[in-house]
This record gives structure tokens, sequence and C-alpha cells, in this order.
């Protein structure tokens, strides 16, 4: 799994930051997360495949997180796109989009989706073989989603040796990965884990902006590799996180301990602090596997 | 009057490049015209103030005109603006920007304005002491205007000395100012042309884009100080002109002449060449005096 930040500050413009923006690849999907302004050009400059994107998912209707989206749907269509585009996002998203193309009388050459939300509850909302996806309702002050990325199971590793050895016939190979016991030539029953073992870990993305301090989530994103939690403020400035609905590092370093993620990644800051170094030394306190997302910056995960 | 050219190359995304967008200084106005996406970061980057621009004329509701004014308004409530802002776009404007700012709960606490265009002939849209501002009606794909910026023609310049010598009571100068004949002390009629000289001649600025080719807008922008029109290819290309409504550098510079404008600026370029100095080059068989725009680019006028 692989993480590129596109964006990951506040709203406020400056000349070299963007709004929250990320692209997650995951079994052969490219993922979209939110669409702050100016992100095409970011995917220009990160040399983003425009094409294998095919599902991007918005947090929410704040617009540094998807005002980027409508003029990235007209440069697929000026890219002479044909793949079907699949947009996850709160209820309300179709309405703008839709309403901007007409006004321009430009629709798309390709199939647009849209898979509008507004449960309160985690949903599960694309599964296919290797991937599925889970919202994590966040508490911010309008409607707002997290998005939860998980790696499907694979199947159990096969050693071809010891199963010619325990003199199984190959045509019960595939169940042996699936992980059943098989009966072998002899008509003895074999257990699956004396010729296999166990398949790589799946791993698992949390993506948890803007929110809130919101322990609800923590049954959510129990043990995730990485969590990317925002963290507007510092603690310095606790009494603008009321207000705002948004967190300080310490809160977000708070929910990563809790949930026992393996990694936390902070992000969304205010334009107010010019060194971000203050993010990662007050999260340490609580959570040391912490990092900064940086725009243009790569997890591997 | 001064021009700060934010943006001037068509919709497809590059790192190093911003669709349209300009600031027009004239009479201690701070006009902005158009406002494609990522134009608040041009701002920054051309160290405009926010708080000075109060008026913005969009030409037409394609994306790369557009898409960076909801960004511009939301911005503006964060940096806690108290001005009025105008906004001067086609109909349609005022439905997208509501309904964004509903879908966020994010309203501003400035008042904003919306003048809705959809006259297909030219109207005075703006007037005060100094400046009147007029559309121009453009040939594109959907209902575009361009704008006309002109000074109004200030006072006479009163030689004092002269007028002193002529016995005029102080009483009289404004009236001289204003262009009037008056009586001296003895009962004697003053021509005014004696004692006042002309005013400064006063500068205009038609922005036409995007446009075909369209020679109606000639008697609209006769004697411009300066023309911007759009020159999207070079005749190499001409093809495109006609389905994409939109003009070549050669054809640019047959209406600067046909106006008799004195200073023709070029942009809205495809992103298919590389070398801009083609549209110069073609624009110039024509009519002299082109330059190109560039973003950050500045012209005085």
């Amino acid at each position: 799994m692989k993480l590129t930040i596109l964006g990951c500050h506040s709203a406020t413009p400056r000349t070299n930051t963007n709004p929250t923006s990320q692209i997650l690849e995951i079994k052969n999907h490219m993922f979209m997360i939110d669409c702050g302004e100016g992100t095409q050009v970011a995917l220009r400059r990160n040399r983003v495949k425009f094409s294998r994107i095919k599902h991007i998912f918005i947090s929410h209707l704040h617009g540094d997180h998807y005002f980027g989206l409508v003029g990235l749907i007209s440069t697929f269509r000026l890219l002479t796109r044909e793949a079907d585009l699949h947009i996850y996002a709160p209820k309300g998203l179709k309405e703008v989009i839709t309403l901007q193309m007409k006004l321009s009388d430009s629709w798309t050459n390709y199939r647009l989706f849209f898979h509008e939300l507004s449960s309160k509850n985690s949903e599960l909302i694309f599964e296919d073989d290797q991937v599925e996806i889970h919202t994590i309702p966040l508490d911010h002050r309008i409607y707002t989603n997290g998005f939860l990325f998980k790696e499907k199971e694979g199947e159990r590793k096969l050693d071809i040796n010891k199963a010619n050895e325990a003199n199984i016939n190959k045509a019960y190979f595939r169940k042996l990965k699936q992980g059943a016991d098989v009966h072998n030539e002899d008509g003895v029953l074999i257990d699956n884990k004396k010729v296999t073992s166990p398949p790589k870990p799946s791993k698992s993305y949390a993506f948890c902006s803007d929110t809130a301090y919101n322990p609800d989530m923590v049954p959510l994103i129990q043990n995730v590799d990485a969590l990317y939690h925002e963290s507007t403020f510092v603690e310095k400035h606790k009494e603008l996180c009321k207000p705002t609905k948004h967190s300080s590092a310490k809160e977000a370093a708070s929910i990563a301990k809790m949930a026992n993620v393996k990694q936390l990644i902070l992000g969304h800051y205010s334009t107010r602090y010019d060194d971000l170094s203050v993010f990662k030394t007050e999260a340490q306190e609580i959570f040391a596997n912490t990092e900064l997302a940086l725009d243009g910056k790569t997890f591997e995960i």
C-alpha cells in the first residue's frame, strides 16, 4: 500500500501548500481521497496518471476538501477519458456538479456515478475481491465521513513439497490455499497447517479528516496499519478546537494510542504554524510512531 | 492603469500555468476579471491584497474562467472580510455559489451582491465618478461577455496664474475646470481655453475572452489603449477555431487592427504550444504592437 499526500493543509491559501487530497494505491487500485482546489495541478506535479483514478472519496463538503473536484471532472473530459468514474460523497455533491456542468453546457464523455452518503453509521461502500472500504462517521461542523481501506485476507501459502510428501492430490491444492483440511491419496485427513503457512498480513489505512476529538471512531479503526488523523491545532490553541470541531495533535495521538494503530500520520495544519515540528513533538509524547504529512510526501504502508 | 496577469492559459492543467484571471487597477479600483481554479494562490504569489478586490467580473461559466471563485469567496470569509463584494457574471452563477455555501453551512460575514447578466447587447454594468464598465457581447459556445473598462474624462487643468491675470474670481475656478466660459470681475466673458488646458487623456482597456473571430465587437472597442484578445490557436490549427469557437492569433490581430487599438495583448493559449512566440510572430504580421500575456506579467497602460 502506498499513500501519496497531494495536499495536507487547511483552507487558507498559501503559495506553497495545498488543501487536502491524497492518493492511496492498494491492490492495483488508485483511490483518491478528498480533492481540494488545485488538486489536478498537484496530480501533475506528483506525476500521477489521471486515467488510473476510478474512485474518488470525498469526506465532506467544506471547500478545502472538494473545490478541486469539478475541475478534475472537466479535465478528465478534455483528456477524452472513457473509463467510468465513481464518486463517494455526502448528499448534495451531485447537485453541485451537475449544475456546473449544465451551466457550462459541458457533459462528460465517460460515465460518472455518484454514490451519495447520508448515513450516520459506518457503512460498507466499496467491495471487490481484494479490498473493502467502510465509512468512519466523524464529528465535524457538517456531515463528515472518514474512510477505512482494508485489504481482504489473501490465500494461505501452500508448501508444494510438503503437500507432495503428504501424498495430497494436486486437485486439492486450491482448497488447501483456502484453509481447508483435505484427505490425501491414502484417505488420511491432513491438517491444513502442516502444508500451508498463513497469508501475508492484510493491510489497512484509515483517513480521518476533519473531526473533533471523537473516541467513538476507535472501535472502527482498531489496529490499522496507518491512521491519518487531522491535527489542525496544537494544545496551545486548544480553545479553537471546540468551536471549529477540529483536533489538536495531542488528541489525534490519543486516538491513535487507544486504537492501537501501528503508525499515525498528522495533517490539516492551520496556517498559523510556520514550523510544523510542534505537531510531531506534541503527538509523540503520547504516541511515538507519529509522522507528519507533507505535500508531495509518500508513505509505504 | 495597471494590468496584472494572474493566469492566461486555457483549461488543461499544468504545473506552471494558470487559467484565466486578471487584476486591473484603474482610478483606485482593483477589478478582478475572471477567476479560474487556483486564482487565490496566484493572488498570493503576485502579492495582491485580497481586501482591495471589491468587484469581480466573470466572462462566462466555463470552469477555467470561474472555478476559483467559490474558493476565493470562502477565503474572504476566513480572512474576516467586511467590505461588500460585487460579482458580475452570467445568470446561473449565483445559484452555484449559494448552493455550495448552503452545503458547507458557511455563509459570508460580508455582503455579497450578484449582478447577473443575460443581455445579448452591450450594457453599462458599473459606473462611478471616474470609471465606467460596459459588457462586450462575444461569440463563444455559451453565453459570454468581454468587458470594456473606461476612465471618464477628467477635469480640465486650470492655470491659476492666467486665471488671476484674467481677473477671474476664484469662485468660478470649479466651473472653469468643468469647461465653462465665465465672466471676470470686469464683466468680460473669458474663453475657457485661454486659462485651462485639456484633461489627461482617459484610458480604456477591453478584455475579450473567450470568443470566435467576431468583428461585431469592433465598434465597441474602437481606439482602446489596450485590447486583451484570446488567441487559443495559431493559423496552423485554424480548423480547431470553428468548432471550439476560439480565435487564432491572426484573427485577434485583425480585430485589433480594425478597431485601431493602441496595443494588443494575446492570451488563453492552448497547451499544445510549448513555444508561445508563434502567437506573437503571427499576430505581428497584421498588428505590430502585440504583446504576449504571461502569468505574473504586468502591463502599464
